[in-house]
Parts: structure tokens; C-alpha cells; sequence
């Protein structure tokens, strides 16, 4: 959905912001980018009638822009401070390191391994995080270190310390629970915040918990959905990124449920990670604002 | 859907039963069509193999049966018994008298009046229901008796025991709940099981009870729904008949969420009443089968 | 979707540009606005990489704009010239004064009559003509004057003279053919270009021209479609606006269709016109940009 | 959606059946199977009113059934005559040999390869075919013969002679064109009659013909669309056996039309082939109908 860039090198720069809203926040970005030589590729905006508050997601074109890049940052933080505005830049070129964690399902990995081959995510892979051995094979086969860290009751706060470790190693900016069955602490999510993104098998907040394709079943919905959202410390409840549904009807078994429900699973969440890797969503409170 | 007869006067019949599995079945309920010369124009089963239930929906010509229709009935009563089968036959030309109960609310009582209008349902509509006065001239408009019996936490059980003579004087069938605003109580509900239609605006089991597009709108959901059921004495929790879904954003004000919702209402209420006017509809416990 | 204004008397302005692309467009119509006091409340642009065109719609409130409405667009103008650039200013309170076409099919109109009359579309409709007498109560229902223009292929000259006539005395922005069911001439289309909406009984580019349904129901598709387009002097071939589908099966008449199909054609059609009375839509030759 | 059997050893048989339409023909076809002492599990049918003909699948549980399963065919035939009835009976067990041919995109047959992994499809996969060495890898990995038979124009007619020749010594029933990028002649398509089944990636009878995410691009429709269909000897006018569609916008580029077109295309076609593998498809001329 991004415009290329007419010549030069291509390089771009992507700023995502929110802050308070004020009068004359899109006249004074923009022109930050102008007088400096930047010309905005793409710009969107959104103000939270309700709460007041500003988001913004602008690209646009590096090719004779006067200042190098890497003081980009420096440059902007002025304005920023005067916004009180939350803030980050990316530059192309740069790619989010995502840690996906999984269980034994494969669908959803099989998924996001075979996007990413096409290109389809701007990012890079370090590593897969289990808690059981089984897709080994699948990780091995996209040349990409896979680790079994089993998880049980007790084990669990050493675990966590083992996942993070891992992230920290491998300098992750995001993880991605690919069906990974367990429920991450509060120590854990706290670490990074709208940066975990997972998917849940419903139509959020219809059958939060578990197994809800057996919940959809016994209540003889005619649709039924997957959701995917940020991770927060309150279970199935952080900021919902995409959702979607397929009908279904009373001739599909429980079976039918699981099996049809792992296309609308493997597919919202490839979506989620793709605007998220793109950088086209900001968190408001429990909501998103995605900029597609 | 259904074919129409190729001679004859057209006329046909609807058999609608349930019973405990068994061998047989289907055989011995199409044998029993056939040796009187009725010609099948539609059969549709379906067995919940859990609950080793069996449901079934056929349709025929009667154009060369050989017993009279006012006779069906009791021709076929000892088979039912055999089967312990719940059953109902409708002939053609028999149509559902159908009450409407609404409050303020114009969208679903509107779509519904053109949509009879045009021949859509296979019902009579004797009488339209509220508990204000404001869409009497709507009701005046198609020629349609229109009574208004207030409500208010002292007066229900009267307004209720007036609201079931109205519809008893008018031989009542169903009753659609096109947005009406008060909740039934168990005294009005056990009398029509299966047979009083609501609409609720959201994908339940997501936001049950009230303002659901609030609901909706402070959670951050990226899909709205609306639901048709039958009514239980359990709010929301009755078996769902239809379900449609739209896409919204994080631009969709409070009120476009109200705005949008009430094309969904009004469409899925409608197919829910085509539904039920078609005897195209068995419950199973919770759920539906719907035969489409 | 739009942004209601913080404060003031709520008057906003509305700009729909489109022109060569170059560095700066979206810095230097920002500040236009923002050096005059004006508030943005929402911008959206597009930029089409291979033509290398530009597209804007932004908003803003007036509430504390340094100089008066009635002037803006003398204001702006030498800007637009600058940049080479087609454009219109709306200000909030002006509404489009749209014309209905309509033969004898009810649907179309009664969508756009009834979302009207809740406010839902930002226009005056000081006519209906048709070349049929049988909506007139419809539309006298609603206190809008009927004109009926009979037309054959002999009288069509005449007949279209005697509409744009009707239009012009009634000073009409935008002509809506609700199931309209004659062609426009191009000497007619010609002095509407992006005025004129249809509403075509097909997912175009299927099933052009005449029987949609049958050409449908006869090539066994499990999807229809309808389409809003601008009319141009090439039949089905405008700029589209607005698509949507649903899904049919081999149980689906030609009756069926035809049915179904209505409920997509009004909504399909009051969304077109929703997004084309609110200045959301800038044509890029065959095709529309669509600011949602 | 089948039902599984109660009890004994689990194995059924299903009957699809096509014949001119006449009194009694489910009660007969009912009672063939019941006077075996047959447990019918599913029976749907359909009668298109204008032809004047009759489909049927019927299938039902041979664990008390008086003749063996393999005398089936046999005994059936009388009845078969008696009807004039096109039909096929399929025993559970029994699973179509379907042949891939590919090109270069893997998606199509990487999707069919993971669902067949996960025993979604009733089918072996003798081997897959490729005018190109591309895939070569994706097929050993799942341990798939795999031939490369190049086709220019010179060489088709003997290319395929030696396609036939692999079907035919590995005793394919069905084809599965997953992105093959060659038309087949007619003298290949006249001996696989509704036994070949293609994934065209336009919504047909849109776009028919090469590059339809081009044409789609170039006429700025709003939806996108994929379809499966049977192949005939007519291009992409074949009997079509499901579509599907998703929502674009002016943003879309050309690319991601081919980028989400792809999710499109591999779900249409798997759902195209379940239905296929499990006998849920009977051609009614240029039209299929599907018991699903």
C-alpha cells in the first residue's frame, strides 16, 4: 500500500505518533518533513473525539532530505517534547526482530514462515521459542534456531526468565504467540508492551478462555471468528488488531469448527503481524488506530 | 427456494419433524408420501450425532395425493407416534399469523411492512404491538391495527396479560420483537416456544444485555454483528435463527456504529422471519437447523 | 466518520483536490489552512504512482479562521492554480441538491427516501422524475415534488431535454438513477460528469448491459454483485464507486435472485451516494479514489 | 459434515445420481437403500424446475447391509436404468487418485499439499506434473513424484501425450490445475470430463482470459475475486464450483492485488477439491450443483 518513492535511493522514513490534540498539529509535521527537503509518501491521522487525542502516521521519501538520518531522532525530539507526544521513527532498511512462540499446532507458523519467504513482512526472524519439540523440523527446514523450553506450573517463572533471556539475546522487538498455549505472567508481558501480538481462536469478547470452538459450538452460532490483539496482563482483553469470520451452520461438527477456524486464525494473524511490522498501528487504550 | 409444483393447482404440503434416531427413517417418511402419490419436491435431514437426534424437512405436490390435506394430520399421527417425533405439516395457502411488537424504533418494523408488501413472507400480520405511540402512522399506512400498551415496571404483568389477549383475539402463530425495547417476562415467553422472534444488535454471545454498540465502541472491535433469535426466559441466550456481521474502523463514531448496525438488524431480522414463515426452522435445544 | 468540531458554532470546510504530484503538496495545503486559524479535523491523500497524480480531501473547522467562508475560495485560488489543480471547497451547511430518477422499481427509492429522512445523507432532494407514473404516492408521501417524462425512442431527445430542464430550473448538483431504466444520451451524461450515480444490477465488469440476473443465474455463478458507478456516455463502464456481493446457490430461481439482489442494490447505491454527498470520492479517469 | 456412523466397522457408501425428474424418485432411491438395511446418514437432493431434472447424494452406513459392498454397483443398476440416471456410487475406504499440475507459483499446491498432510482432502496424490523444474523441491519434501514435462507450442501436442501417459499409468481419477499456467487442448480436456478442476484468480465471468489482476487494476473495481471451476474445452467457461471475493481499495497496487489475490486463490481451490473429494458435486450443464 505504500507508494514508491519516484527516484533516489528509495529510502523512506515512517513516524507514528499521538499526542494530546492541539490546532495545527498536520500543518507543523508536515512541515517539519518540507523544510527539511522530505516529500510525505503517505499520510494519515486520526483525533479521538472522546479523550482528545491526536495519532499520526506519516512516510515519506529520504532522497533529498537535508539532515542524515541517523539525526533524524535528535532532530525531531524538540517538537515532539512541545506535543508531550508519544513517538517513534523507522527507517527502511530497518526490520522488527520477531521472536514467534509456539506450542504444537503448525498452521500458524507454516503461515507467517511461508509469507515471510515471499517477502510479505518486514522483518527479520531470530528465532522460534517452544514448549515442545515438535516443529523442530519445520523451523529447520527456514534455516531458523528453534528452542524448546518446557513450561509447567512450577517451572513457569524459570521458563519466562529462559524466553526473555533468549529475547534479550537476540535484541526482539516483538513476539508473536503463533497458538503458543500458555497463558504469558504479567512479569513477562509487562516487558513489552504492544509489542506481543497473539491470536485467539473467536470473535473476541464472544468466548474468551479456552477451547471456544467448543464454546461456539454448544452455543450454535452461525458464525464464528478469530481475533488478534496485543498481550496484555488481562487475558484475551488487549487492544484488538483484526478480526474476521466465516458462517457456519449446523451440519459443521466440532471437528468442522476446528478445521475451518484454522484458516481464519493462520490468516488474521498474518495480517496483524504484517500492519504491525509496517508500523500502521498505535494503541489507544484497550482500542487500536490502524493506519491501512 | 423451494420448487414450485409442475401441474395442478399447486398446492403442497410441509412436514417439519424431530425424533431419536433410528434405522429407517428417511425411507419409511418418504414411502408414506409416496404411496399415497405425493410427488417430493424438496427433503432436507440432518442428524446431531451427538444427541443422536434426527430432523427433517420435505415438502411435496399434493396434486395427486390421494387422501384429502384436511386429512393429513391424522393419517399421518400413528407413524409420528412410532417415531415419538414432535411434528408440525403446513399446507400451502396456510400462513403464520404473525404479531409485531415494537417500541421507537422504525427500521425493523419498516423493512419488514415493505418486504410483506413485495410477498416476501408467507404470513398475515393482524396486529402491530407498542409501548409508545410514535409509529402508529407507519402500522396506519399499511392498513394495519395498531395498540399501544404502555409498560412500566408496576403495570408489566397487566400489559402483558393485555398484550397476550390482543394477540390471542387476533389467533396468533408468532411473534416478531422488531426492537422492542422491554424484556418478557417467563409468564409471556413459555407460552410461545419457538415462536417469538427477536433481533439483538450485536454478534452475541459478545455484548448480551444492554447498548451493545457501546459495548462495542469501548472495547475496540473491529467487526459488528446482530443476531435473530428465538426468545427463552433466558435474556439473550435463546437459539440462534441468523447472524450477518460488518467491518468497522477506528473512524466509526458511536453513532456510525448505530447507523451501520441498523442495516444489519434490519437485514437479519428479516431473513430470520423468512426463515421461520417457511417452517424452515427446528430447534435443538440451544441451537437451530435450519433448513435453507 | 467526520470529526465533530470542539467548539465554536461547529462550521467546517471541506477540500477535494487532485493534481500533478510534487514535494511539498501536503506541507503547503496544511499550512494554507494553519496560518489562517483553521483547524484540521481529518486529511486523507493518495498518490497514484504511475500516473504520478495527487489526491486530497481534508477538513477543518472554521471556527477561529481568519478570514470569511464567502472568500475562501478566491483565497485559494492562486494555490490551485500553482499547483495545477482541480478542486472544490464545500462548507458545511451547503447540500448537494440531488435529483432521483426512478421507473417503477420501489427498492432504490425507498432506501434513499427513508436513510434521508434520519439524516443520514448530507443533500436537499427537490425532485423525483420518472418515466413512469407509479412511484408518485411514494414520493408524495414524503412531500417531494414528482415529475413523470414518459420516454420512447422517438420522444427520447425531448424527453432528456425536458429532465435537464427540470434539473436545471431546480438548480440540481447530482442525479441518482435509482433502477432508472433508460440510457442516458451522451448529450445529457456529458453535463453531469461525476454527477450522476447508478446503481447497475451486476458485479461489473460481469454481466453488462441488459438481464443481469438471468446472464447470472444461466452461467451458474455462487456469487452476485451490484455496482455504483458514474454514469459516463460509455454504458457500465463509469468509474466504480461502490461493490458488494452475497452468495447464492444451485437452490437459488432466477426469483431468488432477483430478490436477493434488491437488498444489495439499495444498500450498495445509499452507500455510493452517502460517500459522494459527504465529498469522499475524486475520479482518476476510470476509476474513483475513495477518502473513508 | 458427515455424519459418522454408530457403530459396526464404519464403512459407507455414497450415491450421486442425476436423472429426468418423476414422481417418487427419493422414495424409491430411499427404500433401495432401507430394504438392504441401509442407515441413510445424509440425503440431500435438488430439482431444477426448469429442466426438469433430478440430482441426488445419498449416503448411508453398510454395517447391517445385506449384500456386499461389492455387488453394489450391480444391484443398483436395474433401478438405474429404470430412471435413465447418470450416477456413481463411492465407498468410504475408496479415495480419488488426483494428479497436480503446476507451474511456477507455489502457493496453490503448497496449501493443497499441507491440507492433504493434515488428511483434510479423501485423496491420494499419485504425483504431480510441471511444466517447469521450479516446484521440484516443495514435492520431494513431501515424497510426490514429480515429472517435468515442458510445453511450448511446438511440443504441446506430444507434451500432452506424455501428461496422459502419466495419468493414466498412475490411474488418476481427478486433476487439479493449481496455477498450471498452459492451456489445455481439447483433446487432453474431452477424456477428464468434470474430472479437471482449475482456480481462474478473477471473479468469473469477470476478467476472463490472461492478467485479471491487471484488468481488475485497470477498471478500479472494488472487489476482487477467485474462482474454481471444471474445466471444458471452452477457457474459464467451465462449470464453476465456488468463488470468493475480498474488499480492495484505490491503495491496493497491481502488486497487492497478486499479493492478496494468492490468499484468495489457495482457499477457493482447497474448498473446490474437498468438495470434489467427497463427492459433493454433480454438473448440471454449464452448472454444478453442490451438497454441502
Amino acid at each position: 500500500m505504500t507508494a514508491t518513492p519516484s527516484g533516489g535511493d528509495g529510502r523512506t522514513a515512517v513516524l507514528l505518533l499521538s499526542c494530546p490534540d492541539r490546532v495545527g498539529l498536520v500543518a507543523r509535521l508536515a512541515h517539519f518533513i518540507y523544510e527539511r527537503g522530505g516529500n510525505i509518501l503517505d499520510l494519515d491521522e486520526h483525533v479521538d473525539v472522546e479523550e482528545r487525542h491526536f495519532f499520526l502516521r506519516v512516510s515519506w521519501s529520504l532522497d533529498r532530505f537535508s539532515i542524515p538520518a541517523s539525526d533524524l531522532g535528535e532532530a525531531f525530539a524538540p517538537l515532539a517534547r512541545e506535543f508531550g507526544a508519544s513517538w517513534k521513527i523507522r527507517l527502511s532498511g530497518s526490520r522488527d526482530r520477531t521472536a514467534i512462540f509456539v506450542s504444537k499446532y503448525d498452521h500458524c507458523l507454516r503461515e507467517i514462515l511461508w509469507r515471510h519467504s515471499l517477502g510479505e513482512f518486514n522483518i527479520d526472524i531470530p528465532l522460534i521459542v517452544s514448549n515442545h519439540p515438535d516443529l523442530g523440523p519445520l523451523a529447520a527446514q527456514h534455516g531458523i534456531p528453534f528452542h524448546v523450553v518446557p513450561v509447567t506450573a512450577d517451572t513457569k517463572p524459570d521458563a519466562e526468565r529462559r524466553q526473555i533471556d533468549l529475547c534479550e539475546e537476540a535484541g526482539v522487538d516483538t513476539i508473536v504467540l503463533a497458538r503458543y498455549m500458555q497463558v504469558l505472567s504479567p512479569q513477562f508481558t509487562v516487558r513489552y508492551p504492544g509489542r506481543i501480538i497473539n491470536i485467539h481462536h473467536s470473535f473476541l469478547p464472544a468466548f474468551i478462555g479456552g477451547n471456544p470452538y467448543r464454546q461456539a459450538y454448544q452455543r450454535g452460532v452461525k458464525i464464528i471468528g478469530a481475533t488478534s490483539h496485543y498481550v496484555t496482563d488481562d487475558l484475551d482483553e488487549g487492544p484488538i488488531i483484526e478480526q474476521d469470520i466465516i458462517r457456519i451452520s449446523h451440519r459443521d461438527t466440532l471437528d468442522d469448527l476446528v478445521r475451518r477456524g484454522r484458516d481464519l486464525e493462520r490468516l488474521v494473524l498474518a495480517r496483524a503481524l504484517r500492519l504491525h511490522s509496517e508500523h500502521r498501528i498505535l494503541v489507544n487504550g484497550r482500542k487500536t488506530v490502524i493506519f491501512d
